[in-house]
């Protein structure tokens, strides 16, 4: 059994990360932390998690935690991440960062867009973006992963294999993305709290979101040249998911039934990445609880535009389920394990 | 007092119409209609319009209600509304039409997006479109009104001012549109139960939704040429409002701030839509229940885009409340009249 | 144009009075207070009050705030509205308190209940209880209103004639009430938060909370002796609302139609409380924005047990809308000025 | 491997049989029945269900469908069962019937709750009623079980201990409960269209809701004697889950400390309902997507009155779950197997 510890293990990630792993037939986790709510209990804080009623909150102490697991899962806010990170890895433990610490290559761009310097440049070159449908053979030998945002998983694997195909106008690309609230973590703060939110939906971060870099590295890694994208995150009165709207133009007359082909093909080994046939489009609650993106296209032949429309649950594809798949490839298992599940629906 | 008749009222832009007219000073309802409810009084149907107990849902038979009424709000669905409009036009009533039979001034893309075809071509060169904005001039002379539709009220308005000052790639127009869950109607259909729209969010009718051609035909004119656009709209799991995000690429280099100027000069005298000082965006929550339209403005500067996000009421500023703005015009009386609400919120 | 002030008018009971009264037309809101938000437009904070821009909020101190309003609405919590109340009632003003502070007449059962003295027991006394259907004549002569609690409005109203008309066994009185989440009012706390109260629902403070004695002080007052209720909350994941389901043991054979004319008759005069006929029932949402107590009535005859559902909005009636109707009253002007709308529905 | 087949596959309580069984390591579904998707396949109609791809919707012919399962679930409508559990039954499968058609051992109360005569009073002897609480022996044995309604479940669970005890005084049993949607199943019915259920509350049915029979056949069993009951049910705008809140007079001095001790003896082995210490109580979204029971207790000492809190997943344990805990009684394997699962929170 590998002996795994959740670092910011209150959160809604962290949770999520727990629930998962409950499932997990490999893997027992050892050690879960938590500031505020150190010396309770998980299943104090959260009564559904009644399985993990001995698994106590304790403070993060690098040192004091280092020898209780081989693999440490690290969902701290981003900023926080960055030191613990380094430390556990170079002390030879396999990491799986879900903050943006590690996800962007040039620390520059990082500084940038989160305000605070890199100051691990050395560790960051070890890390491997954890996407696995683009970076599978790199995250099998890493020890570092920096598991992608939310809103990138959605929207790279949404543009992935139009632009592979060369059949994208790069300077076009428009991401329109709408978050459920859990998107935002748990928090106090009156403008996620329920009467603001439900009812409600609104476009925010326009232009600015910290996903923009993430998502035009891995584009412009993908293009072989510098690409900018328009992106806007709206919030939206649900729970879970993403849902990810993509206009891009085409270079190429193409059809709708020859980029499904395109797409299938791209996906066709891919255990959690699905095309649906042409006609048919995603729905978040389809993807509820599991780490699958589906992914729907048309094209608009009256304006030769590729409308791509992806679907994810954010705290399983777009944060802990992926985090585990990352784990899974890494441990040389079955990547579907604990992972197979279906959406609970309705 | 002006007698008013409502055809086809007991869908939610029906009882929308009687809602706001409840607070009407000088008009007064005299018929409703409905065929399967007939008999009924109103209060039997809806309990919260117990000021309605006396009025009796009556079937639409022409030549009965005619004289009931000086005014007919039309409430049916596309193609039943073309004959009784006519009808009601040529007898010299006046009209406002909430179907979209008269809104398209060319019968040939009515029949090639609606599948039927356009019976009363004279009649409907008379018709005006209903956005105050555009044609407050013509409504006050017209006879019958084609009301918009609720997702073209919302990217008009949110496109008219950049379009109108050439400020604007005309061939990159991208109309991102949610809807809540009400713009569907008021029936019988499991798609729109509440445990399949709950939770969830998708995106339908791509490229193909019919109110395509009502937002290319306005945008055609303001542009002074042919123009197509990329409209896509999404289900969300709230009742009320539309947030309509766009994309379009500047023509000029400008500065958000300016935009902003552009926008409000265009609106200064408008009662009904508000233009928001940079770095603020609407939320659907503060329009619910009023005949706003708020509209938000920034440059992604990296991209040469402008983004602009609309939020109106579906069912009143996208419906029955413009119908009564529109009266109001017809009328010759004060435009916010029964119209003056604060949203409620939460 | 009575001037009148708000004071704590930052929270969901300060903005709902802000928007009734922008519809009264013998009422101009000269002063609102906010401590956190003290400098800052009402439209700043709120922007769908857009037509509040130049009203600012400012600290509450009693002293310069006394001479710009006739009238004072305290939105205070519990506990802190005490004093400034007392203040403002002794310098003549006419106060009304929407806080549980003068709710209580015995101050050694608020005390108990609050955990805190009341200091004010003078001015306590001349304090009426400001719920219309019992305490007209009362409110009509009062400069000091004691605004009823959501719940016990939803409550006293159910109860009030068949107690009145000794047709109940007053030791078996069962109070389940359900309140949207607004009745929390607008506060960061990760309870509150969406995704902790959306797809939830629960029982909390059973028997146990605070709006206990205000129920049975009012009980106990119709019935002519002391009684105890159960009386149990729950959250429910809606913006407003509240319904009460009672459950009282009849001590006399009455048919479920009888027992609709008793209460029909209790209420036949009163301008927002309505008696549904046999077989019907209210809905929180047939409510929502209204002034409205609906209340709908049957009886078990295999457990003699009269079962009472009454639905009111609990910032509307159950707040703020109550508190305009007590001005009204105070005032001797049309009790239905401001507060004579219809629920926005859907 | 078992074959089973699901008759009534295409509402949710049969698609979530498809979901738990997915799980399932003993179970292979062999059939699934519908009469309007006939030919069909799952997957078409639930994209979710994607791993059904091969499975088709047939019509249920009794006669085709008998070789190709030895265990039958009945997830058809109440009424329409009758004949075909029969059926099954008599031909020496094993049956598990979701409908109500078996729960009533008395034919005549079953005649006049829902308006059918019970045809096959021979085989309603052989019904086992499948709460493994109660029944856990008989259910081991049987061959026909009765699944117990939603609504019933939540009550016997929250009442059993203390009435076993002779704690209770039986004349005082008020059962409130509150239903999510999905209760409603799967249908085209405006009622339950999204707009007139979201933002609502309401009670219905009271008194005469057919899951009242039910529970008071299970309470007279346990308390020896005729007991009739207040059963209140409301609709409420969430997807999955009931709580119920019971009210019942107490026939002797206990402490809420105890009164949790009676709760957590009685469930002492039982995997699936838990009863939380003093102070703490249930929420729905604490078991959504899970089989689990969870029971919060209270003594409210100034009424002398006990208040208990349950809370289900209406689909799981209130339906499918429970379902297949029968079967895996009936199979005399690991109660858990299949069932095992965390909430899906938030």
């Amino acid at each position: 059994m590998l002996k795994v510890a959740i670092c910011g293990g209150s959160g809604y990630t962290g949770i999520e990360l727990l629930r998962i792993l409950s499932h997990h037939p490999e893997v027992v986790v050892t050690a879960v932390t938590s500031e505020k709510s150190a010396g309770k209990s998980v299943s104090e804080l959260f009564p559904h998690l009644y399985q993990y009623s001995n698994l106590l909150y304790e403070p993060l102490k690098a040192e004091a935690i280092l020898e209780k697991a081989d693999l440490f899962f690290m969902a701290l806010p981003h900023g926080e991440s960055q030191e613990k990170v380094d430390y556990f890895f170079r002390q030879g433990k396999k990491v799986i960062d879900l903050s943006a610490d590690y996800r962007l290559r040039d620390a520059k761009i990082y500084e940038e867009w989160y305000n605070v310097p890199h100051k691990f440049q050395k560790t960051l070159k070890k890390a491997v973006f954890g996407l696995p449908e683009l970076y599978r053979k790199e995250i099998a030998k890493a020890s570092l992963i920096a598991n992608p945002g939310c809103y990138p998983t959605s929207a790279i694997l949404g543009l992935y294999p139009a632009i592979k195909n060369n059949l994208v106008d790069l300077s076009s690309i428009i991401i329109n993305s709408v978050s459920g609230t859990s998107g935002a973590g748990r928090k106090s703060d009156v403008a996620f709290s329920f009467c603001e939110v439900n009812e409600g939906f609104k476009a925010y971060a326009i232009g600015t979101h910290r996903h923009t870099p993430e998502i035009e590295q891995e584009v412009s890694v993908l293009a072989g040249k510098n690409i900018k994208v328009n992106f806007t995150p709206h919030l939206a009165p649900f729970d879970r998911g993403i849902l990810t709207t993509m206009y891009v133009r085409l270079t190429k007359k193409i059809s709708t039934n020859q980029i499904v082909d395109v797409y299938k093909k791209a996906y066709a080994y891919e255990p959690f990445t699905k095309v649906l046939d042409e006609g048919r489009f995603p729905n978040v609650k389809h993807v509820r609880g599991t780490n699958v993106c589906v992914i729907g296209l048309t094209i608009n032949m009256r304006t030769n535009t590729l409308i791509i429309v992806s679907a994810i649950d954010n705290l399983v594809k777009g944060a802990s389920g992926q985090a585990v798949h990352n784990m899974n490839i890494m441990l040389g298992i079955d990547e579907k394990t604990a992972l197979d599940t279906i959406a609970l629906f309705p």
